[in-house]
C-alpha cells in the first residue's frame, strides 16, 4: 500500500482516544494563545499585510482579529504567527511544531465549512500525529541534513487534517497527499530569521491548498511520498516504515512537551524545580542559592549579570532569582530590560551560584536554598518526569493568562469544550 | 560574496543583450500562446477554480480573461496553465522550462506596478536567465535525484523578475532569494499528473510571494541558497561555480529552445526534414517513404497506426503523412481521432517505413521520399541547427496562429514591440 493510500485511510478513519483528544485541546489553547501574543511581532506584521493587500474571500479569522480571509492565506498567516515568540508545543520524536503546521489548517477549513469544535480538535489530532509520524518516518538525517520537520512533515499533517474537515473521498485525499509532496518545503537555514516562523505558515498553508485542489479533481501521483523520487527519497528520508507501527491506535501526539517558560530550554528544570520551593518562601529570607546543572548549559545560558530583556532568557542567575520571587517566567513581558535591573532581584541574583555536574542529564537540575539561620531547602526536577493531563491543563492555563490575559484564556478554553467554530474564533479575536 | 548577493546584483543591474532581450520577446509570445490555448485543461480549470473561490484584490489578469486576481494568485494560474500543454520552451542545459515560471510572475508584478512592456521583458529575461545559471548551478544530479529545476531554479527566477519589477533594493532582494530558498519545491516524480504543470506555477507564485514579503521588510538568510544547509546542499545540488561565469554579459537565455510540433519530441527532426520537402509536392504522386532515426526512439514514438489523438503524437508513420500532406502538426487540434482515420492520410501512412541507425544522433533524422515515375526526394535535419531570429519569429508566429489564430497571434506580437503592460494585457484575454 502506497504510504498516501495508509494516510488517507488513517486521515478519514474513526478517532478513539480520548487522552490523545484532550492532549489537543490542552494543544489547541496553547497554539492560540502562543498565536495571539504573537501578533505583533514583525514577521507576523509583515504577513498580516500581504494578507490585507490580498483581502478575497471572508472564509477564515485571523488570530488577534480583522476581516477574515481565504483559508488559504488565513492558515499562512495564523501558522506564521504563532511560532513567532518560539513558544508553542514540541514533539522530539518528531523533530518538530506539531500545533504550529496543523491547527491553522484545522481551524481556517472548519470555518469555512462550519464544523464543530469537535470536529476541529479531532481533525487537528490526526494531522498532527501524521505529521508526527511522517518526521519519525523521515528521520534524523533528514533534520540533518538540513530540512525543517515542522514545515515538511507539517504540510502532510495540515493536508491530512485539511481533507478531513472537506470530507474528501480516500481517493481524492491520497491526491491531495500526492500533490502536497510536490509542495512541501522548508530548511533550518532559516532560523534565526523570520524564515523560520514563516515555515509553520508554509506548511499550514501548503496543507489546505492541496485538499482544496483535490477536492477539485486535481490529480497527482499516489507514489508521491515513498515512491521512486518521492519525497522521503529525495529529502533525504531514512523511511522507517516502524513509524506507522499502530497507527490509529497509539497516539505518538500524547507525549508532546509543552514550554512553560519564555526562556532557553535549559533553565527550564531549575525553574520547575523552585516552583517547588516557592509557597511560603520569603525571598528576603534568602542567604545564598546554589543551582547545579548539565555542564552543556554552561556556555549555553548563564549569562551571570543580563542586562536586556533578551539576555535575561539566558541566564541561570536572573531567571532563579524571578522564580523564587514569584516574577512569572511564563511570560515573555517579564524578560524586559526592567527585569534585568530591578534592584530586589538584581540582590537575589547576586547570591546565587552556578555549578555543573556532569552526572546529571541535560533535563535535570538541583536547587539548593540557604535561609537566614541556617535552613537548607533543597529541591531537584527532571524535565522528562510525566505530569498528568489535569497538571498540566493547569500549567496551560496559567502560561496562557501570562501570554494573554486571565479572561481571555478562560474564554478560549470554556470554547475548546464544544460547539460550533464561529464561537470559538469570536473569542480569538 | 554569498549567491544571493551575486544575484541581486544581477537582478537590478543594467541588460545590454539586443539579440537575448528578442529572444526574451520570442519566448513572451509563445508562452501566452501556450498559456491560452492551455486553459480549458483539467488542471487549468481546477486553479481557475480555486481562484475564483479566493477572488481578492484585482492586480493581474488571467491568461484568456475574467476577473484579475491578487499577483501571487495570478502568478499560480498562469503559470499551471500555460505549462499544462506541455508545448511551452525548453533549456536543456538548465533542465527545465525558464518562460512558464518566470514570465508569470514577471507579467502579475509588471501588471501591478503598471510598469512599462520593456521592462517587463526585461526583468523575465534577468529572472530567466537566473533560473538558466541556477538550474546549471544545481547541475543534473539535482535533477536525476528527482528535482524538477523547472519548478525549484524557476522560482529563483521569478524571484530575481518580481524583486526587479517592484524596484527592491539590493538589501531587500537578497532577503526575497533568502526566503524562497525555504519555498522552492517541485518533483519529478508529478510528471504525468497535474502536478508537473503545478510545479511551474508554484515557481510563478513563489518568486511573487517571496517579493512581497521582503518588500514589507521580511528577514530571511543571506546564506539559504550556497550556505550551510541551504538549497543548493540539501538539494543534491553539484554547486558547479562555473556557472556563474559571464554572468551580466553573456546570455545562456539565448540557446533556449521552442517547440514547432505539438507531438514527441523524436518525431520534430522528421518533420523538419518532410517540411523541406514540402513545398510543390503533389502526395498523390507518392509511391513510398523511408524515415531513419535513432534507435532510442524505437520504443517511444513508433506506433505504427494510431487510433487515438494521443496515439497519433507519438507516430512516425502517420505524422510523416501529415506533413508530407501539409496538415500542421504545430496544430493540437489536429492531433485527433479524425486525424488518425483521415484516408488520404491513412493510404499515405500505410507507405511509410520506419528505420534506426544508431550512427545518427537522437536529434538526427533521415527522410526518403519516392514519387510516381521513381523520383527520389531527400532530405535530413538536426534539431541541434542553428536557427536566425527572424526564421524563429516566423515559425512562432505560425505557431501561435496554429494554437490561438491568426489575429490573436499578430496581435499580441504587435503589443509586445512596446508600450505600457495593459495594453498588452488587454489582448491576452
Amino acid at each position: 500500500m502506497a504510504l498516501t493510500e495508509k494516510l488517507a485511510e488513517f486521515a478519514l478513519g474513526p478517532v478513539a482516544g480520548k487522552d490523545a483528544l484532550q492532549m489537543a485541546r490542552l494543544s489547541a489553547l496553547d497554539w492560540a494563545a502562543c498565536g495571539l501574543a504573537g501578533r505583533e511581532e514583525p514577521v507576523a506584521r509583515a504577513l498580516l499585510s500581504l494578507a490585507e493587500e490580498e483581502a478575497g474571500a471572508q472564509q477564515a479569522s485571523i488570530l488577534g482579529g480583522g476581516p477574515r480571509r481565504p483559508a488559504r492565506m488565513a492558515a499562512l498567516v495564523n501558522g506564521t504567527m504563532s511560532h513567532a515568540l518560539d513558544y508553542d508545543d514540541t514533539h522530539f520524536a518528531h523533530i518538530g511544531h506539531p500545533s504550529v503546521a496543523v491547527f491553522p489548517a484545522a481551524m481556517a477549513v472548519a470555518e469555512r465549512e462550519g464544523r464543530s469544535i469537535e470536529d476541529m480538535l479531532q481533525a487537528a489530532l490526526v494531522g498532527m500525529e501524521a505529521s508526527v509520524r511522517f518526521g519519525v518516518w523521515l528521520g534524523r538525517d533528514h533534520y540533518q541534513t538540513g530540512f525543517h520537520q515542522t514545515a515538511t512533515s507539517g504540510a502532510i499533517g495540515a493536508t491530512v487534517a485539511a481533507c478531513r474537515l472537506l470530507g474528501l473521498t480516500p481517493e481524492r485525499t491520497v491526491h491531495a497527499l500526492g500533490l502536497v509532496a510536490t509542495r512541501a518545503s522548508g530548511l533550518k537555514s532559516q532560523f534565526g530569521t523570520m524564515g523560520k516562523p514563516f515555515n509553520a505558515g508554509l506548511a499550514a498553508s501548503n496543507g489546505v491548498e492541496a485538499a482544496l485542489l483535490a477536492q477539485r479533481g486535481f490529480i497527482s501521483s499516489p507514489a508521491a511520498l515513498d515512491g521512486e523520487q518521492g519525497f522521503g527519497p529525495t529529502h533525504a528520508g531514512m523511511e522507517d516504515d516502524s513509524a506507522w507501527d499502530g497507527l490509529g491506535c497509539d497516539w505518538l501526539f500524547e507525549t508532546v512537551s509543552h514550554k512553560f517558560h519564555a526562556c532557553c530550554h535549559g533553565l527550564h528544570a531549575m525553574l520547575e524545580a523552585i516552583a517547588t520551593l516557592r509557597p511560603g518562601l520569603d525571598p528576603s529570607q534568602i542567604e545564598a542559592v546554589s543551582i547545579t546543572t548539565h555542564p552543556r548549559w554552561a556556555r549555553v545560558c548563564n549569562i551571570p549579570s543580563p542586562q536586556t530583556g533578551l539576555e535575561a532568557k539566558f541566564s541561570y542567575r536572573l531567571t532563579a532569582a524571578m522564580g523564587l520571587c514569584g516574577v512569572s517566567t511564563a511570560s515573555l513581558a517579564n524578560f524586559s530590560e526592567e527585569t534585568a535591573a530591578d534592584p530586589a532581584l538584581v540582590t537575589l541574583r547576586d547570591k546565587v551560584m552556578v555549578d555543573f555536574d556532569d552526572s546529571l542529564l541535560e533535563t535535570q537540575s538541583r536547587v539548593q536554598v540557604v535561609l537566614a539561620g541556617g535552613k537548607l531547602l533543597e529541591a531537584a526536577h527532571d524535565l522528562n518526569a510525566p505530569i498528568s493531563l489535569e497538571a498540566r491543563q493547569q500549567r496551560l492555563m496559567a502560561k496562557a493568562a501570562a501570554l494573554i490575559g486571565d479572561n481571555e484564556a478562560s474564554a478560549i478554553w470554556d470554547m475548546l469544550q464544544g460547539g460550533g467554530i464561529t464561537a470559538l474564533v469570536a473569542v480569538l479575536k
